[in-house]
């Protein structure tokens, strides 16, 4: 194990381990914390796919850790999961004057900030593709294969990470992503201050761009709560639906009727989402 | 609906609903919150029965609720789960002087304090096994079929209430739970305060004096973590083991190696007690 990587919390779970570790990470400039759960077939010595979980605004590596109920979909499919923080933290990090929840701290957007203060922290981007993928493969038992998944703001990470990297990830699913986020008021603070006022620069962190645009093929599902308040002026779910019909790209995006944005909504599918992932590894 | 109950949240989960009430308890003179889990069956018109959880030390009806994982077997299985909280609260109730997380809010041991201050709203065994029950099964599609399961002080709950109450509950479980608590400084502490300094009145809420006294025969199954820090000081699982075996008292008591006393421990075998639960049930 590097030197750097300190264990912090380690748990027994469906026969394989939930481990929490913090390491200095050179592309953020801070230290950064984050879980994995090993399923059983590691602890035999067997080297299995790694599924990379991105959180959505407020979140930790916790959230998704204590209640999407994944690790036991994990175990039975043999699959480890990646579960990064949601932005830079801890001293000299900028935050939000107002410390809002959707801006700096909790609000990283999974992008590379070009504009101080937030350039030097807030390039979650490099974090998620390069470094931290390294020290897992580094580090754990684990192949070279990977898929990516996320919720609301991890979902729009999950999806333009996999899209603007062809061939890195077999697959990607996101619940409840914010799919175009040059359109909503989400997007439009965090790259204004991220990223600065020329919208161009903006469009290659948006799903719906990059669909538009140059849309890479992978395998893609996406579910969406019908009773999620944020639909229609944050996730903008039918401007991705248009995108991707008129550029033919085989998404398959599901409405799940009555679910809303919460991780019960997260915990009724990820059996769903996991085995999407467990079936395009072995292809 | 009775007027006195309010619905403070509702969440989609596994086709069925994961719902948070309050309503004024009559036992403990207070508001009192708790969750309730409502299967796919109940859609349809179907009565189910019900699985009490109670939870452990500082605990509310959230923790079970968000991590266990359990609304995806009980919708499987066509189970109702009840959760609530571990003590009474609000302005009046009384707490430990150094508000210690062992006594007072959130440590109410499932016992009728006998004492003052804690005699008027410290009845949590009326609460659960007269009160909650009545109202639960006049205002949800419930059968009168009932199991009761618990985590440490809740699993020491859900043993003597079971074990006090022939014919109300098809069957207990519980994991890690305080099997001893006249022998234990948890429940020295909260027994000596809450029901006074005659020792001969602690052990009608003891669940190895229960046994080794007066032993009601019912399927019990308790799973308890190797690894658990609390087994040796607080939980005394040998003492009921040993008690089992002289009284030829038939419960299935396991110990699972490397897990410790967290929900990640609880969720790798919630499936398990709720499938035992459910066998009993069709019996």
């Amino acid at each position: 194990m590097p030197e750097t990587l300190e264990l912090l919390t380690s748990y027994r779970a469906f026969e394989g381990w939930q481990k929490q570790y913090r390491h200095s990470s050179k592309s953020l400039h801070c230290p950064m914390t984050f879980s994995v759960y090993l399923p059983p077939q590691t602890n035999v010595g067997e080297k299995v796919p790694v599924v990379y979980w991105l959180s959505g605004l407020t979140c930790t590596d916790e959230n998704f850790s204590t209640k999407a109920g994944a690790q036991r979909i994990a175990a039975k499919l043999g699959l480890a999961l990646v579960i990064p923080d949601t932005s830079p933290r801890g001293e000299g990090v900028p935050d939000a004057e107002d410390q809002a929840y959707d801006l700096g701290l909790g609000a990283g957007f999974y992008i590379n900030a070009t504009q101080a203060p937030w350039n030097r922290h807030y390039t979650m981007y490099d974090y998620i593709t390069k470094e931290l993928p390294v020290l897992i493969e580094q580090t754990f038992p684990v192949t070279e294969q990977r898929a990516i998944s996320g919720h609301s703001m991890g979902g729009h990470g999950a999806l333009t990470i996999a899209l603007k990297n062809p061939g890195r990830y077999a697959s990607a699913t996101a619940f409840s992503p914010i799919v175009n986020p040059t359109q909503c008021p989400w997007g439009e603070k965090a790259f204004s201050h991220y990223l600065g006022d020329d919208r161009e620069n903006w469009k290659s962190w948006d799903t719906t761009e990059l669909i538009t645009s140059r849309a890479n093929p992978l395998p893609v599902l996406i579910d969406q709560g019908s009773d999620d308040s944020f639909i229609d002026q944050q996730l903008l779910t039918e401007n991705l639906i248009s995108a991707c019909k008129t550029k033919q790209y085989p998404a398959d995006i599901r409405y799940q009727q009555g679910y809303d944005h919460s991780y019960y909504f997260i915990a009724s599918f990820i059996e769903e989402h996991l085995e999407f992932h467990h079936r395009y590894f072995n292809q």
